[in-house]
């Protein structure tokens, strides 16, 4: 399989985008980087990774403003979702006329969002976007510091049309970079089955619950809304033309029972003070079911409170 | 209609036995109240009600333990119903053969506890048993200071069989106090009833959501949350041979939006970090309507989240 070969544009280069670029950029792929408040730290220190896969320090190009970085022939995006209003602004100056888009974003809507910034200059700009769901734990700890903490796979797939070649060829930058890559049929499918387990785990973890995954799954009452959640979100997913087992709710819950306790983005998101993904992980899906006239009384709960949560997190220092 | 005669004890005498016992106890009647922390201040300055009926000074026999006070004629129990665990020992010593009582606590299962503690000693406990559901804004600001807000109206009835004079007799003491009062054939009624409204508002007004009836009542998905709540609530009392009609919930929410924004009890507590009354409010009708096989979701889920922030509460001082 070839892979994909031209420059590479990340915007968002938080403990996601980061990291993925510096280690593709590693196998001697030009990558940019749009920074914004870590850019004078990498330009004196360099983007440093801290892994278990090994460390490395990456002196890579890196911009200002996405007009300064220009069109590339692939853009990566890790932006968080709370930041999705500046979709537009960014992505316009660096995508070209074939201008490959893969977003590594949480949750759902955001293929959407693009399409909608995109569509007018770009009307196929939905035949060049692709989806990425990645499963990693990863945390900027200072700028320009990453440390990748574990894991690191990521599930590709079109956001609309059959697989093509370059999405392989997209596919082997991520293996070549030593992360489990592979390339599926449905982008909504692995987007809803990431969701099976990220609306209960995220959504419990920050607010007054507060709980970590191990902490919902040995609370009887948590352990009993966590699985009437991941119940929900399957009903939503097939709603929305999504098959998925009842069954995955039950291996989420073995494979959660068994997991080393960690803090979810959301939660880390939440103790910062920090906008956090509601919109993309709770109120999306939300919506998507209720449409559908699928009722989700957890996830609509869910949802209303840590939106509020949220919102207070922010505005009141003595919440 | 005549008025009850006899002695009566206060067994808890927070900010609504403390309020009921010296309004009574002014009118003539030997009212008891059995203290602890405010012993001392009570013995030195006296029961101190401040009210929009009238500020008045009591100086009431006290006591210090449950024996020294000994049998009374009715028992008037204000304790919180998180204290339920104690409820044989402060009662057994001033429950007679005689003897009548009258609980105000809030929610479900209190009288079923008391019965419990008490059935042993004497076996037509049940006939001797009423509940009150108290509508009434009352603080305690100080020790030996309850600050009477608002209302105060309050609702009894037999916990087993047909309603007897005495329970009128009981009635007229609330009457001549100045408080609206009325006798009711339905217990489960006028408790499932109290619970539309307090479920909600109550649950959602500690924890994360923090939010209070205002706060509710003006955001949308949190106002879809408490008129969920509702029919839930509505569903659990069918099941448990109480009719409410829909409509019900409809008038609450019209009544909340009327409402003056004040805090309740669950959320002074809260803040406070006193244990809350989450098994008498949540947890009860939550087995119930679950033993009848009703599905309560969003219940299910508040009793959980409510629960679990009960707990970090107290026994995290940074929570």
């Amino acid at each position: 399989m070839t892979t994909f070969q031209g420059t590479i544009g990340i915007i968002g280069a938080g403990a996601l985008g980061a990291l993925y670029g510096a280690r593709i950029a590693r196998n001697g792929h030009e990558v940019k980087f749009l920074l914004r408040s870590d850019y004078d730290t990498v330009v004196r220190d360099g983007l440093q990774i801290k892994s278990p896969q090994g460390d490395f320090t990456l002196r890579p190009p890196v911009y200002k403003s996405a007009t300064e970085m220009g069109p590339c022939d692939l853009v990566i995006i890790g932006l968080k979702t709370t930041n999705n209003h500046a979709l537009g602004e960014l992505l316009r100056p660096v995508v070209g006329p074939e201008t490959v888009i893969l977003t590594l974003q949480n949750g759902l809507g955001n293929e959407e969002l693009i399409v909608e910034a995109l569509v007018d200059e770009h009307p196929d700009i939905n035949k060049r976007l692709l989806g990425c769901v990645a499963f990693l734990c990863s945390n900027r700890v200072a700028p320009g510091v990453i440390h990748h903490v574990d894991y690191g796979h990521v599930r590709l797939a079109e956001f609309s049309g059959p697989v093509i070649s370059r999405t392989e060829a997209i596919c082997e930058l991520f293996k070549e970079a030593e992360f489990g890559a592979k390339v599926h049929d449905s982008l909504m499918q692995i987007r809803w089955e990431k969701l099976v387990w990220n609306v209960p785990f995220n959504g419990l973890s920050v607010g007054a619950v507060l709980a970590s995954s191990k902490d919902v799954v040995t609370n009887d009452p948590l352990r009993a809304v966590a699985r009437g959640l991941m119940d929900e979100v399957i009903a939503g997913a097939t709603a929305d033309g999504v098959t998925i087992e009842p069954s995955f709710a039950d291996l989420m819950m073995e494979y959660t029972d068994k997991m080393v306790p960690y803090k979810s983005s959301m939660q880390l998101d939440f103790e910062a003070r920090s906008p956090i993904e509601v919109e993309s992980i709770l109120g999306e899906p939300y919506r998507r079911a209720r449409g559908a006239g699928i009722p989700t009384p957890r996830l609509e709960m869910l949802y209303g409170i840590v939106k509020r949560a949220d919102g207070k997190n922010r505005e009141d220092p003595d919440f």
